[in-house]
């Protein structure tokens, strides 16, 4: 099986995929496409490979899979437990169906809010352009409201579904780079989810991930 | 098995869930969360139903889920293909993985286009306001380039993955509301997108959850 992922270093869902792949110790080839984010929305990129012009894409031998997300649960299912003992998506219904939910609140509620931060504080500031400080306080206020309720649910948990999960998996890098961006006190203040992202960063695929997103 | 759900006749994701109920052939009990909409803030729903205040929520006997992807997802793993031969997510790993693709195209850029006009023309309205026509024509041109995209999908295929799937279920309900809204002129003007939901909406499972919807 040779895995290629088309994508850049310093993209979220890009960084995603691969702690995916580290986590079930899975090897890959990364391609950052030529021409960088700008070219993701040429003709030939949009035809041959995501035709909304996002990375990543997964090529898994010739078998195309585009989304992050998307591309973790296939992983996860063609994979989970061949390779180590990780298992990102329970097998058990109930415990699946409560990862899933999981994963819905990380899309719906925690990423939204950071992103709006991160999106002012690295990307635009990429760009040249000063953060916009109102922007960061209704962020920063979104990210508190829902932090309390992720403390809530690690109470007595070293994960959010118990065990790791692809519910964790998935918020890593956003959680990172809330944390390049010095908006780590957020974390801090929440006992819990202070200690599940002292948990989450410490985990060898995250240390590996972050090597090879720099060497990318 | 009771199934048990909370949510309002007049919600995207309820309306979502109920189609995959009668999709399954699973019959279930709606329960309007009293006080409405406003009372989903409430510090008892809050702590005992939804932490963050939202329908729908899914009671299997007395198992509980949330988040309206989640619960479709769950209650396919459990169901399908035990009341008739509706699959909604396949079992062939590969067709599962490009399944997640295009829901993840759904909740990325198909329902997010949608809901700005559906936003403004029917849930605005609702409050007595007027639409903005500036965001109804900035969603229009957004629905129309997202429209091509799945025009392209679409391309000799009765639904998005070749047969009907989840993909294509949960795009029911925002697809119906923008026709609602008086928008079916933009999938009106693509063949293949207006064929699809020409085969969507008379789906028996779809006429069905518009008459529990409509009597909730």
């Amino acid at each position: 099986m040779t895995i290629r992922l088309i994508g850049f270093g310093n993209s979220v869902c890009t960084i995603r995929v691969i702690l995916c792949l580290k986590e079930l110790g899975l090897s890959y080839k990364l391609t950052p496409h030529a021409g960088g984010y700008a070219a993701l929305k040429d003709k030939d990129y949009l035809a041959n490979e995501h035709p909304f012009g996002k990375v990543p894409v997964l090529y898994d031998d010739k078998f195309k899979i585009t989304e992050s997300r998307a591309i973790c649960r296939y992983l996860a299912f063609k994979n989970q437990g061949k390779h180590n003992d990780t298992i990102l998506i329970p097998n058990d219904i109930h415990e699946a169906g409560l990862t899933e939910q999981l994963i819905s609140y990380g899309s719906s509620y925690y990423s939204p809010a950071i992103e709006k931060i991160v999106m002012q504080e690295i990307y635009e500031k990429d760009k040249g352009k000063t953060p916009d400080p109102v922007v960061i306080n209704q962020g920063r206020k979104e990210i508190e409201a829902v932090l309390n309720v992720y403390d809530k649910i690690l109470e007595g948990k070293e994960y959010l579904n118990g065990k790791f999960s692809l519910a964790d998996l998935i918020l890593c890098p956003i959680t990172h780079y809330a944390h390049i961006a010095k908006h780590s006190d957020l974390w801090d203040k929440k006992p819990n989810v202070k200690k599940w992202w002292n948990r989450l960063k410490n985990r060898d695929a995250w240390k590996k991930t972050l090597e090879d997103a720099k060497n990318a």
